[in-house]
């Protein structure tokens, strides 16, 4: 991590600790994995649901990370500016047990990353007198304005991506399979410096391209199917994310039509964006274009979303968003269109918000042709 | 998937509601993401945390898919004994209508794989009247013990594990790192007929292998080096789960000798295992092994857990396990050393609890020198 610097992370806690006071509570369980990271530059990554690789507690006077011994040397390795508490055995018995020793009796914990089932086996453990108090978005919203220095990671994380897409498209040749392309593309963003993608790459060829979240399989690409693929680098804890539409050789008129009507709608909404306007108000922009078109049900997603430490967070651009986008904000911009059976055409780049308009952090070649 | 089905997922559909109807419930509702797949068929993978690929709600005259409209297409595509129901817009306002037009008042929910917010959100927008009830463990005990066709189907996930793990290890040489290691595993397996690995790869060298969790990265394997990999694959929805512990070229006495203490704690615990037998009983039989030896702390986690299609599911094999092992289940016997600074030893099989012992769905060669 050379983005976030002990003095990050220390200034960070004491906003929380501003936070868990304003708020009247004793502490705050932070179980969300980039919030931890955010606060303590812990990397671990969760297991399977309910594989928790830690918590940061963070009370009027302690800041703990809290682990099991699975984790115990990384956390000492990593997490310099916290106490790590290790609880060896079940921690609906432990975590309880030292929230008494630490006093803490009105406890926060962040509903959105807390299952019920943790929450259930807390609050029957929890000393008489003790709370539990649903709190959401505290971290978050620390995380919504990026620093310089994150935005400067963020353009790092936006170049892998973008270099990676460019080097395996050159090497695409009808014949190789989704499956093949993402792998390609992983290894690349490797290659280039990432941790690894920052979630899972979608290749979708054919009909496949029609499902925004497709899984890269065998399916084949020939030349002349609509191809989609969407792509991001995670690097020292950021995302990128983006998406490129093409047909493979040649693009019939269809697909041309399509491809052109989302390339408009993506420029829009990008050339609307800036300090001040409304989440709502720029998915409108696309989104009307694209219903004036016809094709109303066939974008059938938000416009785009936040991105920083995770590849979907604050603020929010769909129809029913209440955020206002700000200088530092990092967004990305992606209307789509999907018919079943046809496929589908998706083109996204994740922008900084600036006073005046936006930077883009993809620059990677469009379609409609490879 | 030719594991399952059309009469599998009635059938196991039939048996969710005989459950409905015994805890005076009008539905259940199913977030666990393997839970989902064993009713349905669905393969779809959740993405981040509250990112949910959809849920299947089980009432006593339904049985749905619900799903928003980027899987869709998918669910459609797989999930053919369900009626799938697509919601267009924020879930906490149309799952309560779609409840209250279906007459379930009384609502069960996966405590272990509900989040806080999700349940905080419906609990506040469902009609007046309705309830919601945290259940826990509903499909994990259908899924428990696995038949003829799921054993099947987890052999080939150990086979694949097992010769991805030998044709890689055939090629590994002093200077490749981690992260090189891994990825070709992961390539094995997928070539191998993968749908990918059951969780990511750990090869951990060194130092690190001291970390029972570690993530590769660019540590370079040298000769002498203690070196662990855990790895498994999944096949058709169903998980592998193997860990082989070995120096490279030569081991010097002291990893010989932690070497051996854990595979005979490894051998006596497979050794114990048969139906009838408790998890807490088996996890003694390797503990006691390596405390005797002075090994009490450093031996940090479970003896192993069950294995299917989660690669941490039921039963436990722990200090404080409640399970007895029976004939059809499949569980990994993992005991391991960490030493902070030095390294580590871990050595894991997946195995079928029989009526009179075992069988091993792995037959990777082990170490302690590669």
């Amino acid at each position: 991590m050379t983005t976030d610097t002990a003095t990050d992370y220390a200034r960070r806690i004491a906003r929380v600790r501003e936070v868990v006071a304003e708020r009247d509570l004793d502490g705050l369980l932070i179980l969300g994995p980039a919030n931890r990271r955010y606060l303590s530059g812990y990397t671990a990554a969760d297991g399977a649901i309910g594989e928790s690789a830690g918590m940061v507690l963070v009370t009027r006077d302690r800041a703990a990370l809290i682990v099991n011994p699975l984790y115990t040397d990384q956390a000492n390795a990593e997490a310099a500016e916290l106490e790590v508490v290790e609880l060896r055995g079940r921690s609906k018995k432990l975590l309880p047990e030292k929230l008494k020793e630490w006093g803490v009796r009105r406890l926060g914990f962040e509903r959105n990353y807390t299952l019920y089932g943790f929450y259930e086996d807390l609050h029957e453990n929890i000393e008489d007198g003790g709370t539990l108090v649903p709190v959401k978005g505290i971290v978050e919203e620390m995380r919504i304005r990026k620093s310089d220095a994150e935005l400067e990671t963020m353009r790092r994380a936006g170049k892998i991506a973008d270099d990676a897409y460019s080097r395996v498209t050159a090497a695409l040749r009808p014949g190789m399979t989704e499956r093949q392309v993402a792998r390609a593309l992983d290894e690349a963003m490797e290659e280039l410096g990432a941790e690894g993608p920052s979630f899972p790459t979608i290749v979708a060829a054919g009909a496949n391209a029609a499902r925004p979240h497709h899984e890269p399989g065998d399916t084949p690409i020939n030349a002349g199917d609509p191809v989609v693929i969407d792509m991001g680098a995670r690097y020292e804890g950021y995302c990128s994310d983006m998406t490129r539409s093409f047909c493979l050789g040649s693009a019939d008129e269809r697909y041309q039509e399509i491809y052109d009507l989302v390339l408009r709608a993506h420029d829009a909404a990008k050339e609307f964006v800036r300090a001040g306007v409304s989440g709502k108000d720029a998915d409108a922009v696309a989104r009307d274009l694209l219903t004036g078109a016809g094709y109303e049900q066939e974008f059938s997603h938000s416009l785009g979303h936040g991105v920083g430490m995770d590849v979907h967070e604050q603020p929010s651009l769909h129809k029913e968003s209440e955020s206002t986008l700000d200088t530092g904000m990092v967004v990305s911009i992606e209307p789509g269109i999907y018919i079943s059976g046809w496929g589908g055409v998706r083109i996204e780049d994740t922008v900084v918000v600036t006073a005046g308009g936006y930077e883009s952090l993809n620059h990677a070649a469009k379609g409609p042709v490879l």
